[in-house]
């Protein structure tokens, strides 16, 4: 069952900022969508439609390291890990990658968490829920060493 | 009845891109944020409730021309004027200002059309519909002579 | 000589908002990201270094019509066609296209004119210059006809 | 010595997504806002100049727990607590505040780790430096009260 997925992303001149850099921010979006084109590769959407309901998945926390600067037009790959399921929520991990001269360089190190929620349609207001059984059914943590980087800060 | 509102803005770090100016696509946003103060000025919201629908202002078409560029932390005066009200459509068109050395330099100057749409719950689809008769009673376009400079390209 | 370029993007959710489709304001980085990308296709870069300088393109003039709304996950090929070339300043004009059960929806029209300048690493000012030589060369209009739809509004 | 500050924000349009609320990369956008009007107050600014050198403050870390969502148009109270001064870097704790029916509710919790750097004019690399001692002078850590919401997870 998957436990890995590696997005590929060219840096957008508008994720720079005045130093010359990827602004921090945007690690957040390229982390999301990891997770949005992982869900894709198994059949999925992140907003996806069950009868009557719609599922979202709202986030309670994400937090990144970030190790090294990327910069304009620089390719980075963003290699999703599933970390944790359980049974309402997910816990990512990610690592931030480029290629240069034949090396590769880790760039920023991130965890996303986030909650499966139906969306009340009368109310708009997102409620907990228990993670759909297809999505349960096709995920799993990857192995304890490759997500051993995350049980320390990195130097 | 007002046609005219300014909104005052401090360029943020994250706007900026790595030419060391703030990056066009935020002009837009700006634009976008003085609209919206206007329409809580004369108390409403651009997401109104009317009973049992939404109203909302999907964009028709939006320009800007720029003319100097604008930089971190500097505050910029976005000026609105209503252009042109017509039954299911509102023109705004905008000034940016800064204000340096105690002279008033213009930065840019734009203009956004926008239609009033309801918004229908089962489908999420956007319907044209006539502007709220709240809402076309408590705007009018500006004096001829402010739209001038609409008329023609700046130099 | 090249004056057409196709941009592929799937739309990401953070390109959302509240309406449930794209916010407008994507729309232009959009358009500079499928121009960055033709220039890459010609083997130059946004942001190159000639001896001692350093090129940019700021931005003049941006503007879009909205034609019909883009939502989360769908693919839109952004058209990029190179409108006019002149001594220090070239324009652009853009169409989006969407694919949906074997049909080509036409889902806005755009232009952005942006200007040759030279960024004086002392000040970090842009002064505008002369496109160098070898990116006129390697750039030319696109035919009158394809041209065409942009000399009158879409209905 | 100061060692909090609260900017207030008003919810952009284009800060929300299409679940409804305000995306969630946007709160680290507050964050550092907040940062950057604290640096104000105090009579300095983020991008500082120095005798021949420019400062800057790569992000080393950010981390935030999302408690309850954010609308549009709702106004959200950002508090900067400095959480802790060391040679090169300062760390940062926030809490999002949201006053309603005469209730403050906590929105999100988050930090910053930031770290002082020059840029190299030459190169436009960034090289970590120790903080100003001017800066150095007018910041403490809160008290250990202030931050021990940070020292567990919020519930």
């Amino acid at each position: 069952m998957p436990y890995e997925f590696t997005l590929s992303h060219r840096v957008e001149f508008a994720e720079t900022d005045m130093a010359g850099i990827v602004h921090f921010a945007n690690y957040y979006r390229m982390m999301e969508n990891a997770e949005h084109a992982f869900f894709r590769s198994l059949g999925f959407t992140v907003h996806g439609h069950e009868v009557g309901t719609t599922i979202g998945w709202p986030r309670v926390n994400a937090a990144c390291d970030f190790l090294k600067p990327l910069r304009f037009e620089e390719v980075v790959d963003i290699q999703l890990l599933v970390a944790e399921v359980r049974a309402r929520s997910i816990r990512y991990a990610f690592r931030f990658w480029k290629n240069e001269d034949g090396q590769r360089t880790e760039i920023a190190r991130g965890s996303v968490t986030t909650v499966c929620a139906t969306v009340n349609k009368a109310t708009g207001k997102l409620e907990a829920a228990a993670i759909p059984e297809a999505i349960r059914a096709s995920i799993q943590p990857a192995p304890a060493e490759m997500l051993a980087p995350f049980s320390s800060k990195p130097e």
